[in-house]
């Protein structure tokens, strides 16, 4: 089946920030395709990739990057697909550079941004994005969301109990 | 016909903002809804306008509001549906502080943040989203980013012949 | 005895910040409660906690958070007790988004926002804001103030007889 | 009958923004005063205001102050009662030196921080504070609150009904 | 004659900003051309522009641009020419998104950034860069700084001869 | 008499701002000169000023300057007066960028860093500076500052008498 | 004999920080005294310290503080010596806050600010302002600016001679 | 040979930062210098080195300092050489303090800055302008930029064969 996501990165040292939206995506059962496109070393690579991710299926893209980000923005500027930013924290300026780069577009060309750092949510909205196509990614959602509460709600209710010293293994 | 995208802002004094999202989706004839959802004045509106919005045939929610700006991300802790976030300029911080409020969430629930007083591209973020089901949208898109191309294009040539002296009309 | 102040936070990673409340409110002898809320994964416990807090006999909400951290202004907004807001330190920006995120409330919804981290102040907030009910607080309070005067005069006595080298430890 | 909030600032130049705070509690009907106190000018009588709040009948001080603000955290450090510290807008930083020297206390002192220029806030702050004492004050909060949100659905409403063009006056 | 600068910026809006340049370059006597080319809206005209600039003899690129702005660091990732970064002063964020989107290029594809607005110091830097090669220019340099140092001691002479109330016409 | 203070700038659009250094000091009665010396247009010129400074009898030096504020470091490094710098505002930056060029001196070379355009106060420590050595100036010094103790009073006097309607003239 | 410089710190954890102003003032064998006095924990020990250092023989105070520091800004609304502020490295903002809270000064009431946690640049400060009134430190700071002169010319010698690699011990 | 680069740094605590320029110039077979000239601590030594470095054949200055960074815009206040800045990432302020003091150069005096601690790229950036007058430069640059875009395209390749779990060496 063909990719409906596409994740890509400025370098191969943004895969460990970038992976986790591959994993969210596994867990949700969607297709996606996972590689390396450098706006500043690969600019005819980028622009194939966006130029024709439409046109072999892809529904959506992921693009991360630091510093001077400028792989999100670019990509969005020669597809119409919906385009969605991750600032990898920077070294010296911990990601404050990356977020502007990416947010800061001007009007006509859109990224959609998320936190520093934060594929997984990079992912939950690719796929709230698809879930207004495809029905039952809505439902699955649904279920996340309600997986998500009841975590909280079990960390709480054993809080609640046991207090904060023994819950941090710190009562003796 | 059922509106497709709700905008939403925390405040009319947003209104003058958020109208430019109201402006494109006319433009592309997209069915929008707008009113005011206070997160912090009307909390009970919020939860039920976010708990609500899927059923009653909305797709994509853009929000936007300023300072401490909880409105987008509390819509999207409520519904599954995509949720762009406008961050409007504030009066002391310049909008720094209705950025990171709105693109700094947390694992799990994301918000498709675009640049500040942005809601232009709010708007064409949603195009881009709908696109993906609505082909005409996307054939739309691909009109208005040439559109602009071509806007590029004719004052860079009118630029390149008359010099920048005339073209800003101090050739005297 | 019912618990006066209620210390919720948006997720058990901020329990090692948050226990400091608790520390101090056990030190002054007030009963407290304190369990997880989190804004975006439960925003209708969220909405419960707050809007039953005062009849449950909470005087003063302590409410932590990170990153886009809405739960203190959430909670401020559904309740009109008191609200103190503890801005926890995020991975990538250092609290600032948090801090922002808490104290630029709009008018009319106020949170009591403290230093980043400072859980241990936003629990002496509290014994002040109780004080002005309870003058045993008040006087407690006056004692705490008092040792702390103490205790920085006992060590800038020790110091100035001991030399700077020596109160270091570095004087061999 | 003795004032229950002091409204103290560091300068008339801040009497604009501090007037707000003056205004709510008129609104409210609690009784208050208000004066000049300059943490850098006049530092003795910081100390006797301070000193002899409580006293006096005090309950909330709201300390206002810009730039290098140090009214807010002195008051704080000779007071055991709530403090509440507005930032006032400086005129080079924004306000953001305001806020930084109010908010970032160190341990033991704590000042209940709002946002820049928001002396409404304060007040609002301080006539919570006050409720856990008086529940009059409670109940008269409820029906701030109560109103905020019939205003904010009034408003929703007419942009509902007439469009935002003709509720901007632009709809010719 | 072959232009050796070309000055290209994002938008017509930038023109106020960038004409500095080319008034400078005007004042050397040396040959530019000027025009608009958007990384975001003609991103093939962005790639001819720059993969071509070198066999059409241009020597050095001056690219402004504002918020996101990825056009001279796009700009330099096609071409091997130096290529001298603007960051034109942005709405909200006052040119800082505009600075960290150009400066902080990775390893490999280095942007020469100048001030916030200072198009008049990309000019004088592109001579600076033209000089190695033309000792005309070099010469010409010499005497721009010979001329700044003198009017400064002009000035300084004057104001240390009336005074700062007459020199600043307040002298009566 | 030979003046006891420098006052310099890197530029004559400071002298607005450097001229309430002036006024303070002529208040006070104190020697000085005032001219222009910039670092990056006369460095030579700077040069002189420091190294001849001391010999020529001045005691301090104040020292203006904006955007990449190098003067006051500069001078710094070439006399061993005690130098003050003044960050003035710069126009992108609001003079962020001209303090921390100032005051983020590294260890060896000290620049005394007042508030942005608060040439005011640099003169004031200069006086402060001068007092430890000249008696007469301490005295001035401590009726200085009584005197903006009682100019607060009668104004806290007044606001307390009238209220702030009245004070700010709004009371009809 | 009486000490001419007084350190002070809020906190005994300034102390590492602190610690490099009394080892340059020994260096330079002119007598301090160094203790502690907090602001917000010792108000009225900072007043009495403030008080009566210049009856006492102190004629600079070096004040060191982080966070919300107002222990420099304080000490020099009731002296009229020259007070030197050391901004402590905090650690969440990374003294940025520490920065603000004593530079930024309002117009009447100076403080000599050095760099972040730069206590040494603070005790060179105070020997230049020693040295207008003992020419014997002015002599002693030629010869320290001399020394390090000639340290780094040696340095500079050894790189030149021995290259990079060699000179970082990376040369095998 | 006369080397064609200079390579200066305010301290041998900045050169394995600048080593990386020094790398990538002997990678390409440019002859260069490296030194060490502090504008603070030697500046007559900086006066002479950059006064003369046009006649001594340096065709570009790369000029690295941290903090208050003044060595690169003093320089280039000096000599007409094109100079290039690196910002070195400073201890309290992550480089920011770095960055702005070296790129916010007043109108006359340009620096050509890069990223926070990139000299590599400086390296990249005085090839660039070497250049335009040494042509088998520029097609060296050219299969630099080649040898870059094929190590990602490889790069890409595997992590599209074998997964970013693989690739990351996660997989079991």
């Amino acid at each position: 089946m063909a990719p409906k996501v596409g994740i890509i990165m400025g370098s191969d040292s943004d895969l460990p920030v970038m992976k986790e939206a591959a994993k969210i995506l596994e867990e949700f059962g969607v297709e996606y395709e996972i590689t390396i496109v450098s706006a500043h070393r690969t600019p005819e690579r980028m622009y194939e990739y966006a130029k024709r991710a439409r046109e072999r299926g892809i529904e959506v893209i992921i693009a991360g990057a630091g510093g001077a980000a400028h792989l999100p923005g670019m990509t969005a500027s020669i597809t119409t697909l919906p385009v969605i930013g991750v600032p990898v924290k920077s070294r010296a300026l911990n990601g404050l550079d990356s977020l502007l780069s990416i947010v800061q577009m001007p009007a006509g060309v859109p990224v959609a941004t998320v936190a520093i750092n934060n594929a997984k949510n990079a992912a939950l909205l690719a796929l709230r994005i698809l879930s207004i196509k495809y029905p039952e990614i809505a439902e699955k959602l649904e279920k996340y969301m309600e997986d998500m509460r009841r975590t909280v709600e079990e960390k709480a209710k054993r809080l609640e109990e046991v207090g904060w010293a023994k819950y941090l293994g710190e009562d003796d």
